[in-house]
């Protein structure tokens, strides 16, 4: 019998957001696995640090810094074959994934890889689009308006076309692409309406309008925007 | 000092799905509050019902059957009368909503009419979005992609321009329409991308490919699509 691999979304970062069955695997493994940035500490392991037993075996997934695609996939690669190992040995793993696993989470690397020889379950999270409007006490969509989400990298033309078409709008991973989306919402004539919010539900949350947004912003940071009607009326 | 009304999500209906933080608070309460729909049990309660202690006091908002808007509205109109009574008196005010609370939540309606007036936390869920993709086994999106999250109930032409311009997409509250959704996805040849989730995360749940899905769905269902890359790539 080969162990489960299970793809366990945390939650935005405040560690009372996991959710129950994920405290629960969490504090149950045996084996633990999650990505952290060459050097760095993993934001995943973070969140979840006091639900991880002493003697857990942790299998660190180290993710180059590069924009470059290929040495990331490399690293994901060496992780998913130990992963393997262990789930070949009958242990089950317990994957520590931020906000969502199928949400932008690189969860999804590793899925990609070992869906098809292993038992999966994916455990869903509370994701950053909905923690970002908790924060900001902006609800996002009700009855039939339109939600879209856009990361920030994209092209500014594609950019200005969604937005022009959106209805409630979340742009995510804006980091350093932040002066670029607020010239983008400038032209629109949309920076008025538009709230910026970073590191969501950690103590060093900041929530603002967009006009008064830092010059720089982390790569969790996130800008939303509603057109939407008064959900009173 | 009056009280605090507390908006929190308890995620999609599994109760393991609910947030340490939710938990807590729900265990805590001395005023819950929560809609039902008129002569039927409430789904929220349900979802958090081994979490209510004896003695809690229970404020259900009765939401009528119909489509028309303003008898749904009045109710909101009463049970945020009765919310504020509560908050009026001191006593803090945990409002139960399924799902996430700013995402199609009802909560929405009471944050209008009492935020204004009283020192309101909203705790965000696990949202049907995340859920459903879980469930599916369906990555939702990876890197640079879209996300779209359409409501069913839009008419055809929207949908279409909205799905042919998508790149992941959910559509949720497919309920009656069904049947027109399908119609719109054949047109466009994507009924084979297409995957159908109803009641995620609860012991009736069913998912399978949109072409073999029921004649009839509940409100609670949602089809998944996804036109991204192979995240493996």
């Amino acid at each position: 019998m080969t162990g489960t691999l299970y793809g366990v979304g945390l939650g935005p970062g405040d560690p009372d957001l996991i959710t129950r069955k994920a405290a629960r695997l969490i504090e149950g493994a045996g084996v633990i696995a999650y990505p952290a940035l060459k050097g760095a500490d993993s934001f995943a392991r973070a969140i979840a640090s006091d639900l991880i037993a002493p003697g857990t075996e942790e299998i660190v997934i180290d993710i180059p810094m590069t924009t470059d695609r290929a040495p990331a996939q490399a690293a994901y690669d060496v992780g998913a074959a130990r992963i393997a190992e262990a789930l070949e040995a009958g242990r089950d793993v317990v994957c520590l994934c931020e906000g969502d696993p199928f949400f932008y989470g690189s969860f999804m690397y590793l899925h990609a890889r070992l869906s098809c020889r292993f038992a999966v379950e994916v455990v869903p999270g509370v994701s950053s689009l909905t923690a970002c409007a908790a924060r900001a006490r902006l609800p996002l969509a009700a009855r039939n308006e339109r939600v879209t989400v856009l990361p920030g990298p994209l092209p500014d033309d594609e950019l200005r076309q969604r937005i022009a078409g959106a209805e409630s709008l979340a742009i995510l991973k804006v980091g350093r692409h932040l002066a670029r989306i607020r010239g983008v919402l400038d032209g629109l004539g949309l920076t008025e309406n538009a709230v910026y919010v970073e590191r969501a539900t950690l103590p060093e949350e900041r929530v603002c309008p967009l006009a008064e947004a830092p010059e720089t912003a982390p790569y969790f940071s996130m800008i939303l925007l509603t057109k939407g009607a008064d959900p009173w009326l």
